[in-house]
């Protein structure tokens, strides 16, 4: 993604270190955060340094990888057991974001193939940079399927961040906008705020003005109200996870936009890699809701006149707030779903053949 | 309504001042504010010390009484002048509040019935306070006509704040909750957060606390989460303006959260006295909408951890925002209007018997 006119992914690994873009600061702040030693970087996941469930699974990908260099005994079988002990605390920072799993496996599973310390320690590396480097592929396939269902001079809407930021580089829902917009087709997005943690304005809306895509912030109340005006032209989201049937599990908020969507007769479609359907989850009902702190939505984080970040209280005393961070769109809801094999639609009936053999 | 366990009206007159709780202090800071001459009561009503149509109105009556009051001069003819001039400057504060303009004709139509000065300032201060107490009547009555609709053990979605503080008591979608509650239902209201100025967590959310009624502040984006899990069974709104077929302009997201409890038959009531029709709003797209300050989506104002209030950056520099302050509801999405004579149900067959003679 193109950030001050330069090149950056989300996350990266150089000379022993990993790198990653410290979405803490943003968007007021940018700066790289570098950690030096697999532990820091089990860290930065767990204190949200990183987020988005393929960012996370990037850099605990190249912390196992870090972790490997860092071993400086002579013991295979020590350093394969140092291994799997790094490969539990990498594992242990994020328990619910199953692509964290899922990388940390996809490098163990390569760096062990042939039997020396030297020969695992780089091909723990390679296992690591080739995982971050699909994932942007995979990201870049969703934006070309999904950028050819954007039409010129159309206006989108999105909600939360599904941007780069979340990924390794061009992002899943904003995937699409990107590749749209380097094809020098005129759009602009409206960007949900997406309250309480405001995903939408503090990353989504940064993204998108380091890429010059014009594009306007608005309260997630008034996504419905430029609907009804005709205003809106595509909705598109990114996912959590999705059912077996095509329930969407998102962002808070996602579901209101879904329905709004069907009533006014937008189109809405959620991008998504293969690898966010849940075997598991039949439908929408399977899919734990989890409710996070009332903190979220009782304070609010920004910038003082002097640019200090700070906290604020929004709440009265004596008020308590109910916090649910995602909900279902039941797939009747939703147009299609772009991934990188390309567009299920009409889900019901698609469904099946895309997912299949991906498990 | 109570406040520390006091009974407190949201503006009253005494000893020629008058008196309103200052609504933007809180929920942080409840204080009255005392206004010792109509100019700087016009100032309150323009700096929003005290906001919400009904209730500017009542503001609005009592401060040309006030001014009527401070005359100190003897010529009766002059006196009419320096009372006219007094009205206009009242009425300039908010040119789109229909109540002001219609309660400063309430006051000024009674107080020069007979031709002294003496006599005037006495029946400008009797119709001013006349028309307040009217004004608490209305909202008494439609808070008894709704709260028949409110079940034992319901939970209750309300948008915005429409309660005590929009008027002098009791308020709109608040007073059937308030009757409700007083009647000793067990209910359970969600207060939307109602970004982007937040009037649901600072003002009826505080509103609440003050009652002693259980509530929980959600985000805006929750509502269709708890409907769609049949934990929301009726939702009650304000509205600013209603239009002679049934459309209802309200603050934004109104219609968003009007839609889903349709999608999800879920009653939705809009609770306004039948001053609020306009008989020059054929529909709602008759009616203009106010596009407001992008800052009230950028910026947000709360207190920091020494209770100093605060208004901090949220948005990214580079980022705008579009802010419309309302929205239009359809008919179609309304299950009924609580006005003062009862209950308008079916809107489309009703309406014309509630409205006709009001005007």
């Amino acid at each position: 993604m193109l950030i001050n006119n330069l090149n950056y992914r989300t996350v990266w690994m150089m000379d022993n270190s990993v790198y990653m873009i410290n979405q803490l600061l943003l968007p007021f702040k940018f700066e790289i955060y570098q950690s030096k030693n697999y532990a820091d970087t089990a860290n930065a996941i767990k204190t949200m340094i990183v987020r988005g469930a393929p960012a996370i699974g990037a850099t605990g990908a190249f912390g196992l990888a870090q972790a490997a260099m860092q071993y400086e005994g002579e013991s295979y079988n020590e350093f394969k057991q140092y291994v799997g002990e790094s490969f539990q605390l990498l594992n242990s920072t994020r328990p619910t974001a199953n692509d964290l799993n899922y990388a940390l496996n996809f490098v163990k599973s390569k760096m062990f193939a042939e039997g020396s310390i030297t020969n695992s320690k780089m091909m723990a590396f390679e296992a690591a940079q080739e995982y971050a480097d699909l994932s942007v592929e995979v990201c870049r396939k969703i934006g070309e399927h999904g950028s050819n269902l954007i039409k010129n001079n159309q206006n989108i809407l999105t909600h939360c961040n599904a941007g780069a930021l979340a990924c390794v580089d061009f992002g899943t829902a904003l995937s699409p906008i990107r590749l749209a917009h380097y094809s020098k087709k005129n759009i602009f997005v409206y960007a949900d705020e997406t309250r309480p943690r405001n995903q939408g304005m503090s990353l989504t809306a940064w993204e998108l003005a380091q890429e010059k895509i014009p594009h306007s912030i608005i309260a997630d109340n008034a996504a419905g109200y430029f609907m009804k005006k005709g205003e809106i032209d595509f909705v598109i989201v990114g996912a959590d996870r999705i059912a077996m049937n095509g329930d969407v599990a998102n962002k808070i908020g996602t579901y209101e936009k879904a329905v709004l969507a069907k009533e006014n007769n937008v189109p809405f479609y959620v991008a998504a890699p293969l690898s966010t359907f849940d075997p598991n989850s039949k439908s929408g009902e399977d899919i734990p809701i989890e409710e996070r702190s009332q903190d979220e939505v009782l304070y609010v984080s920004g910038v003082d006149e002097n640019k200090k970040r700070i906290k604020v209280r929004i709440a009265p005393e004596g008020s308590s707030a109910k916090n649910p961070a995602f909900d279902v769109t039941p797939a009747k809801y939703i147009t299609g779903i772009i991934t990188e094999k390309g567009v299920i639609m009409p889900i019901d009936k698609e469904i099946e053949k895309f997912v299949k053999g991906n498990y």
